[in-house]
């Protein structure tokens, strides 16, 4: 399996449409396991994401679904940068 | 919702017995709806929890669950130090 943990930096204002756009693109994505979006609680400025794929092959590909470019292009004007980005083998997704 | 994303710093050999350790303390954890544990792919020392929970109180509790106890207690000869640790608001947990 393949992995991703990756934190977005947003404007202030912009947040919400960010997430809104990586939930509205991430749906029915072929070989995707998890997905998950959320806020940073401390800094208003910053998402992060877990993913977790079935192969980087699979992730890849995703970047070329239509929804996936869709999602980008209406997040990018939100987006002031990158934080942290880690590949991971993701080893264990307990649903609680 | 409550989210946690943490980087524990663990031995290159002690991360399989980290790695075991989480995984099954992380059964059946009242409150809780995920818990992803990944190796990062290009640090061997480094292990990424990504954790959803109902609430803070929820987490809080899962501390004294004698599950999770012996885990930290397993786990705990292995561990070096935490990297990254970032308190999240969960919005969305997409299963692919």
């Amino acid at each position: 399996m393949y992995g991703l943990i990756g934190q977005l930096r947003t404007t202030e204002e912009g947040r919400a449409a960010v997430v809104a756009a990586l939930v509205e693109g991430a749906r029915g994505m072929p070989g995707n396991v998890a997905y998950l979006v959320a806020e940073d609680a401390e800094d208003p400025a910053s998402v992060w994401v877990t993913e977790v794929w079935e192969s980087e092959a699979a992730h890849r590909a995703s970047l070329d679904l239509p929804s996936v470019r869709d999602a980008i292009a209406r997040a990018r004007p939100h987006l002031t940068g990158r934080g942290t980005r880690v590949v991971t083998r993701p080893v264990a997704s307990l649903d609680g």
